[in-house]
C-alpha cells in the first residue's frame, strides 16, 4: 500500500485516482476478511457467500471516502479503518437486498446472489452483512475510545434510517405507479437513499475519526451531499449511455427495472403526449412482462428528445459537482497538502467523467 | 401497568403469566412509537408498515423477558425498557424476512407482509426495523451510562450475528435435501437460529440493564439456553396438533414449508423405509409443488408412528425445561420473591403446557 503508508509524504510524480481506490480496497477488504469468526463451524458456508459480493470487481468507493478524509484532516488510517470495513459491508448488504427488490439480473459481471442461490438465502446474506458491521462498530471503542465510538455510532444509526426511508420512498413511487416527479423529488430520494450511506455518512466518520471539530464534520457533510447527487445523476446516465461490459451491471437496467432517475423524468415532463403515454404504459408494467422492444422504445424516448434529457442530466450533475468543489475547497483552505486532500479533489471530476 | 409499577410489593392474589405479558408488551410498544421519528414526512408510509406486525396480537416474550430479568434482579424498567423494544424490533424484522424466506402465507392471524404489499417491500420494511433497532440502543447510554451501554451492545452484536448463522444452516439443510439429521443438529441450529435472540441475549441482557456480576449472567444464559430449547421443540409440537386458529399461522405450516422439527427428524429415522422414502419425496420438493395431501401424508407419518415420534418430542421438551427450572432456582436460591421471579418460573410450566 506504498500511496496510503506515510500520512503527509510528498505526492508521487504519478498520481492515480484508481490506484488510490484499489489500496483502500485491499484495506478494507482485509479489515472485513478479519471480521469473520475464526470459529466458522456450523455456518454452512456463510461467510464464503457473505464475501461474494465484496470480492467482486469493484471501487469501494465508501471505504476510500472515509478512509481519505481522515487521513485528510491528520487523523491515522487504523482510526478509519473498522468504520470503513463497516460501510463497505452496509452497502453490500443493501447491494443483495436491492438486487432481490429489483429482481435485478447481474451485479458487478456476475449473476446477482438471489438468481445464484435462491432468494432465501439471499435475504440472509444481506442480513448477515448487516450483522456483521456491528462488530468493526464496536471496534472503534478500543480504536477512538468509548466517546468517539458513540459517535461514530449516531452516524451509522442515523445512516441506515435514512437509507431504508430513501428506499422505501421509491418503492412507493414503484407501487403506486408515479411518473409525475419533479428533479427536487428525485434529489430528495437519491439523498436519501444513496447519499446518507455512500457518501455523507463515510466522509463525516472518517472526520469524526480524524477528531474533527463539529463545523469540519458539518461542512464536509455538505461536500458529500452534493457530491453524492452529482454521483447519482452520472450513474444514471451511464446506464442510459453505458454497455454492459463498462457497468457491469445489465446494460439499460434502470430502464429494464422502471428506476426513477433524472433523465427519464426529465424526459416525462418534456416529451410529446403521445412518447410520454407510451413511456408510461412500459414503465407501468411489472418488470417481468417489459420486453426487449418496449425497452428498447424507452430508450428511444429517453435519449431522444432532440437529447435535451441528457443534456439536462448533465447540467444538473455538474451544478451540483460544482457545489461539491466549494464545499471541499472550503473545509480545506488552510490545511497542508496531501494524497489523501488530492483524492477528494480529482474524485470530484471522476465522478462527472468516469465511464464505470 | 399495575403488575409492573412497583418493584417488590406483594403478589397480587391472581398472577396470571398473561397479563404480566400483556402489561410488558405495552411497554414496549409504547417504547417502539417513541423512537419512530416526529417528522415522518417523505417516508410513504415505512413506519406505519414496521408497525404492522408489532401490533398484531403477539406474546411480546423477549421484552417480558428482558425486563422481568431486570426486575427480578432489582433493577429498574428504565432499565430494561430501550432493549426490551430492540428485542422486539428485531425478532419481527426476523419475523417478515422469514416470512418472506418461506413464503409464507399467514403470520399472527392475517396475511404476511410480502403478501400483502410484495417481496421488496416487506424485504424493506424488514431492514427499517434493523435499522431503528439501532436507537434504542444508544437511548442506551443515557440510562446506563456508555459502559453499560457497550456491554449491552455487544451481546446484539453477538446475537445478530448468531441468528444468521443458524438460519444458514436451516436454509442449507433445504438446498441440500438434508433429511437424516440428529437431535444433536437440529439442537444446534435452533440453539443458533432462536435461541440466542429469543432467549439468551433478552435475558442477558436484562441482567446487564440490572447491572448484574458476570456470574449471573452466565447462570441466566443456562436458564434461557435451556428453555429456548424446549420452546421451540413446543413450537414443533404445536405445528403439527394445534388448528390455524390457535397458532395464527398456516396450520401444518413447518410441514408445508419443509421445516427441521424434532418429532419430523425422529419420525425419518424410525418410520418403515416405505414411510420414510415418502416423506423424503413430498420434503423434497419445492414449497409450491406442496399439495394439500402430501401435507396430510406427511402428517399421518409424523404423527402416526405409534405416537412414538409425538412422544419423543414431548419427553425431550420436558427434559430441556427441567434443566431450565433447575438453573433458573440456581440464580435465584437467595433472592427476594416477586412478580418477576414468579413470571420467569411459571414460564418455564407455560412453555411446555402451552397451546398457542
Amino acid at each position: 500500500m506504498p500511496a496510503l503508508a506515510p500520512r503527509t509524504k510528498q505526492e508521487p510524480a504519478t498520481f492515480s485516482i484508481d490506484s488510490y481506490l484499489a489500496d483502500c480496497r485491499k484495506l478494507a477488504l482485509t479489515e472485513i476478511e478479519r471480521q469473520i469468526p475464526t470459529d466458522a463451524r456450523h455456518t454452512a458456508g456463510l461467510y464464503e457467500l457473505m464475501l461474494d459480493y465484496p470480492l467482486r470487481p469493484a471501487k469501494a468507493l465508501r471505504p476510500a471516502l472515509c478512509m481519505a478524509v481522515c487521513l485528510a484532516l491528520g487523523g491515522h488510517m487504523e482510526a478509519a479503518l473498522p468504520s470503513a470495513a463497516a460501510f463497505e459491508l452496509f452497502h453490500n448488504a443493501f447491494l443483495v437486498h436491492d438486487d432481490v427488490e429489483d429482481d435485478s439480473l447481474l451485479r458487478r459481471h456476475a449473476p446477482t446472489l438471489h438468481r445464484k442461490y435462491g432468494v432465501p438465502i439471499a435475504v440472509n446474506v444481506g442480513d448477515s452483512m448487516l450483522a456483521l458491521a456491528l462488530q468493526p462498530l464496536l471496534d472503534n471503542v478500543e480504536v477512538l475510545g468509548l466517546g468517539g465510538a458513540l459517535r461514530i455510532f449516531k452516524v451509522f444509526a442515523r445512516m441506515a434510517r435514512e437509507s431504508v426511508e430513501g428506499q422505501m420512498l421509491e418503492l412507493a413511487w414503484i407501487r403506486g405507479k408515479r411518473w409525475d416527479l419533479r428533479d427536487r423529488d428525485y434529489v430528495r430520494m437519491v439523498h436519501k437513499k444513496t447519499g446518507w450511506y455512500s457518501f455523507i455518512s463515510p466522509v463525516q466518520v472518517g472526520a469524526l475519526a480524524a477528531g474533527a471539530p463539529a463545523a469540519t464534520v458539518s461542512a464536509l457533510g455538505r461536500f458529500a451531499l452534493t457530491l453524492g447527487i452529482a454521483f447519482q445523476i452520472k450513474d444514471d446516465l451511464l446506464s442510459l449511455e453505458g454497455t454492459e461490459a463498462e457497468i457491469g451491471k445489465d446494460a439499460l437496467g434502470d430502464l429494464w427495472e422502471g428506476k426513477y432517475t433524472l433523465p427519464l423524468l426529465h424526459a416525462l415532463r418534456t416529451v410529446s403526449d403521445t412518447e410520454r403515454q407510451q413511456a408510461v404504459s412500459i414503465l407501468s408494467r411489472p418488470r417481468g412482462e417489459r420486453d426487449e422492444p418496449a425497452v428498447r422504445r424507452l430508450h428511444a424516448i429517453v435519449t431522444g428528445n432532440d437529447g435535451a434529457s441528457l443534456r439536462h442530466a448533465r447540467t444538473v450533475a455538474d451544478r451540483w459537482a460544482q457545489r461539491s468543489r466549494r464545499a471541499l475547497d472550503d473545509v480545506f483552505v488552510a490545511a497542508p497538502d496531501s494524497i489523501h486532500r488530492r483524492f477528494l479533489h480529482e474524485l470530484v471530476g471522476f465522478v462527472t467523467q468516469r465511464s464505470s
